[in-house]
């Protein structure tokens, strides 16, 4: 190798700009760590893009931006989360993902030990998953013009035939399901922030939905109308923004929402609203209402989808609005949120 | 619409953490903005991936991170830059671009105006390329956490049948093309940086090559073995790339490298060598030597093609060395660069 001369020094090394130089340090950095892990035919080429073969068809493509901080929190790392959170926004077409791209800027002074982690962790999420990280870029930014590590991935995925989920496809009288509990991300994110010990660990549910999204698919191809994966503004934000696309009202009850005793717990104390708190391991799906049970035996029989919960319906309202049935009998009014509760949660 | 209380000043107001949080303001951001200037039915559906349907065949993806500074330099912007700098990785496959993805990452405190301008330009940048932004994100992060906007691209687009351009498919005999003078992105943007006046204005040539790479595939589809954008590293880097991906050697002449007199002027008062100076408008092609000519009249005959120059050939050669002829009629190695010369140059 030409560049053999250089060694990346993986242990107490760090980024410098030179890494971002298209140089030899580059090139090093390319092969000691990002071929090294992500270990796969097509980024071995070091071309500037990849080349695949696809079937005739409907392709999905989405791009996510990682900032989240910090980079390492209870459950996950920016790493395995810019697999899921951009794997889970192709699985909401119905998609069944192939490849991931994946776009790294790098603040100098970043340890080169915890870019390894990250990568290692990556790579590990990627292969989990069977969709290869097949090309990627890697830019550097001076100390003080970053944050460590920003990853910008994008997915591309085949939709398959008969499949049409849109977020403007609800109509009144569709069930509304979430997939399991909310809130879990978000708040060992800030649990983590504030170094609060709640006596029991919550842990980030980061976790890639395509192979639920793939039984719930088989289960019900035409039946499913919305799905979307209720990230940065939680559930309350997914529901509005289902809402408006789609022109419908929504109502759901309170007591059918699943949350986790410690998240609930963790929530008061932190005087946050679990139902505006990310999550990224969990989806929202619309579906015609006889499809509901059959779609939440399928949920039920996955693991991500355990304590998946029927938790309302589709109503026609000019408004558009999200309302929620309270535990003690009452309506209330799900609003968009309106600041930010909690900034760089992904 | 149910966000329109919260109008975005688009004249004197400003990013916020509110911003990148999923809600009400958001939702402003992407429509009076995003939108606004990307405007294709696809963004219009507002979900969290793009669906378009594919011919089979071969598909290339390239992902491109954005970093330059400043974010306004001559001849272009981070904007424009965004789309060509991806649109141009996609199209060194030979492939035919289609659609577009992208991932801002915001600063707190960036100009909404500013916002507006580089989007418009990117927008402007992607229509006249043909290929629509179909799919985004946006992450906001602390001032001084980012600097201004950093944004990362992906491309899509379709291998023609019978292609086959990769790095690695270099053989000695071959010819090597350069499509135009070398060097005017990076002094143009390190003039800029050091507010130096050449008395005559240098300007980038940051511009999307897919029109000109479809002319070069029609001429000579199964004898153009390699194509690289010389970006950050320059032609220098490029030629040492494909020399070690390919494992041969390369042999340029220094007379044949077209660079204009004022580029040359500047890198002298700048320290810089003009062959590790960044491209953003420009290629190298190697090709079968009997396709040389006319590979070189098709580049001749498209309007970023004017200067194009052969300006070398393929050899076997163990170390995979590029060397140069030099005006005074000797050989010198040209190497890859040690260290970073011009950092945040793309």
């Amino acid at each position: 190798m030409a560049h053999s001369a250089y060694n990346l020094n993986l242990t107490s090394g760090q980024v410098d700009l030179s890494h971002g130089g298209g140089g030899r340090a580059m090139a090093q950095l390319i092969d000691a760590l990002f071929i090294k892990h992500f270990d796969n035919d097509l980024l071995k080429r070091r071309n500037d893009q990849a080349v695949f073969q696809v079937p005739a068809g409907r392709l999905a493509i989405s791009t996510d931006g990682h900032v989240i901080s910090p980079l390492f929190f209870p459950g996950g790392d920016i790493g395995a989360l810019a697999v899921h959170g951009t794997l889970n926004d192709v699985a909401m077409s119905g998609a069944r993902p192939l490849y991931l791209a994946a776009g790294f800027i790098l603040e100098e002074g970043l340890a080169l030990a915890d870019l390894d982690r990250i990568v290692a962790s990556m790579a590990a999420a990627a292969k989990a998953a069977g969709t290869p990280v097949v090309t990627g870029d890697t830019k550097v930014v001076e100390r003080g013009k970053g944050d460590g590590v920003f990853i910008t991935t994008t997915g591309v995925g085949i939709v398959p035939d008969g499949v049409d989920i849109a977020g403007d496809r609800a109509e009144p009288g569709c069930a509304v399901l979430v997939s399991g509990s909310i809130g879990d991300h978000g708040v060992a994110i800030m649990a983590g922030r504030e170094n609060l010990q709640f006596g029991t660990s919550i842990v980030s549910d980061s976790a890639a939905l395509h192979g639920l999204v793939a039984d719930m698919v088989a289960a019900a191809p035409t039946r499913i109308r919305c799905l979307r994966d209720p990230t940065r503004g939680g559930l309350a934000t997914a529901l509005n923004e289902l809402a408006e696309q789609s022109g419908v009202g929504i109502v759901v009850d309170e007591n059918r929402i699943p949350i986790k005793a410690q998240v609930r717990a963790a929530c008061e104390i932190l005087g946050l609203d679990p139902l505006y708190v990310a999550n990224e391991g969990k989806l929202v799906c619309i579906c015609e209402a006889d499809a509901a049970e059959t779609l939440l035996n399928t949920m039920h029989n996955h693991p991500l989808g355990r304590d998946a919960s029927i938790i309302g319906t589709v109503v026609a309202d000019q408004h558009h609005f999200v309302q929620m049935t309270t535990g003690f009998g009452g309506r209330r009014i799900v609003d968009w949120p309106a600041g930010e509760q909690l900034p760089r949660i992904c």
